[in-house]
């Protein structure tokens, strides 16, 4: 069983309109609602890899209530079925047919706050979207202690643990070392997907992967040069530092060595959720004993089938496996 | 007791940002949740009056449920109290204390289909709103059917009645005709507010007022010459036509005469919910046997007021009051 952490879960809203006018009032042309929030998108995915996963984190209040219902149709918990509700990420007709969704447990934490929307306006012209993020509800430090008993509970079955987003109010700053470290003491890798001062308060407690994007790493080391800027999250304690260079692909720096991997072609689309997907390709990856290339392959074919996804967050299951054989993966020879 | 209709009521959601930048990511800094749709706004305001008023149309789903529970807090029925939770209309300290608002009672029909929400995005540093609008609610013909049966017993109690706002889908674009006629044959006034071919069709049916701004009732006759266009809405049906105009007060041409009426000075602020506060300043100077010309008054003072509160949709009851007295009122000689 793979564990993701979403401290601040979201409803996540999609919202069509022709074209969005600041100062205008807009009549939405589609929409949808799904279960948001960086740790149910990496489970979402992971699920459609046929990977068991358990989510937890908070939800609370009506929102909180709708993403539970909507979580709870995702990945349906009985396996024996065709997982035809599952349609999240296998919506796309292929030749080889899709494996049915591993089931997704829902083991949140019910908290007295409303868990946050956040809305995504999608220009149907452009493709363009614009995006409005509520801040999340405060949580309490008793909600928190509650977390950190489910949390502990959860590790003993736990393979790896994916900790990932923003902190809600009310969250102390430190909260991802506080959570690293009972993962590594049991000896569970735990990959840290987030940014600012929790991801360089994270990193202290020395999580096994942490995978910033160009922009999150320039922030935390102060440098715009990738290698450079890679090694020195490494030396602030990440044993392992994948960093997402957006439509160039992956800069791996770990233990093993160093590697680039880069995807077939240079794709355009949506790039929501592609961060989330390449986290599910690194963590499946590592339970399955896959070979760094071999997951950093998945990583980027994951991704870069996610931006070429109609729906934002979905992964192109037919585009993934074709671009799996071509993503080029290949090694430095310097040190790491 | 004053009935107002909503069919396609609304969680109307307010979100408060620096700026609005098309295609960028924005961080919400403050936001509010109200029930929202014109027939609610305008209950909420003959609350602030001291008019008992009840609310029906159609409420459902989880969105719903919030809608009602957010009416439930804002005019307790319990009218005994100090009414400190129902602040919408009350929270501008005033010399006069402000009376505790009447009850609003929730007649609104469930429904299986979730309740629409409206998101208005305001740039906090120009006060300039961007609006986006669910379309709504398929409500079926089994629902609809519930409604009537729920208006003609309310119809009972009722002295006026105000029907409100857009359709949802799946209701048939001649209902405000529908909800008309009863109302007239009981000799009940009824004020229609709406726009387009709901309108168009509602108006056959002969409804005592209308309340259409310049744009709606250039889409209605063709002209934007106001006192011609609403001359022809009167041709058209409406026994009374109240033209907004906006900035410039109101044209009021109605059997009894016609009538110009202009606030004291030109004001700044969120025009949202203006049109719905002069909906209520008609209905109570109606049920409370005023004079044209002290209706148009109250109309002008309360829409006024709510251009330059704060919250979109309240009023400032203390500018409310100030305004009241210097809102001009002139009668014009030529006949409607």
């Amino acid at each position: 069983m793979i564990l993701t952490v979403t401290l601040n879960t979201a409803l996540d809203l999609t919202y069509g309109v022709p074209e969005l006018v600041p100062h205008a009032s807009h009549r939405v042309g589609d929409m949808a609602e799904r279960p948001g929030g960086k740790g149910l998108n990496v489970a979402r995915v992971l699920s459609a890899l046929g990977h068991t996963t358990v989510v937890t984190g908070f939800a609370g209040g009506s929102t909180g209530a709708v993403l539970r219902e909507l979580l709870a149709q995702l990945a349906p918990r009985d396996t024996t079925g065709t997982g035809t509700r599952a349609v999240a990420a296998t919506a796309t007709p292929t030749a080889t047919p899709a494996p049915a969704p591993a089931p997704i447990t829902d083991a949140l934490v019910t908290i007295a706050g409303n868990t946050r929307r956040t809305i995504a306006v999608v220009d149907r012209a452009t493709g363009d979207t614009t995006q409005l993020n509520e801040p999340g509800p405060l949580v309490t430090a008793d909600e928190w202690a509650a977390l950190l008993d489910r949390y502990e509970e959860l590790l003993t079955g736990a393979d790896a643990v994916a900790l990932c987003g923003s902190l809600p109010p009310g969250v102390h700053v430190g909260a991802y070392a506080e959570l690293i470290r009972p993962a590594r003491a049991a000896g569970i890798p735990v990959l840290l997907d987030t940014s600012g001062e929790p991801l360089r308060r994270g990193i202290a407690a020395r999580p096994d992967l942490i995978k910033p994007n160009a922009e999150e790493l320039a922030q935390l080391t102060g440098s715009r040069e990738p290698l450079r800027a890679t090694r020195d999250a490494r030396r602030r304690g990440a044993h392992g530092v994948i960093a997402s260079l957006g439509p160039d692909g992956m800069l791996a720096v770990t233990p093993d060595g160093v590697w680039r991997a880069s995807p077939p072609a240079r794709v355009l689309g949506n790039p929501t959720g592609a961060g989330d997907s390449a986290v599910a390709g690194l963590l499946s990856g590592l339970v399955e004993g896959l070979s760094w290339p071999d997951r950093l392959r998945r990583a980027v074919a994951l991704s870069t089938a996610t931006v070429l996804s109609p729906t934002a967050g979905d992964f192109d299951r037919a585009a993934y496996e074709e671009l799996l054989p071509g993503v080029d993966v290949e090694e430095h020879t310097t040190t790491a």
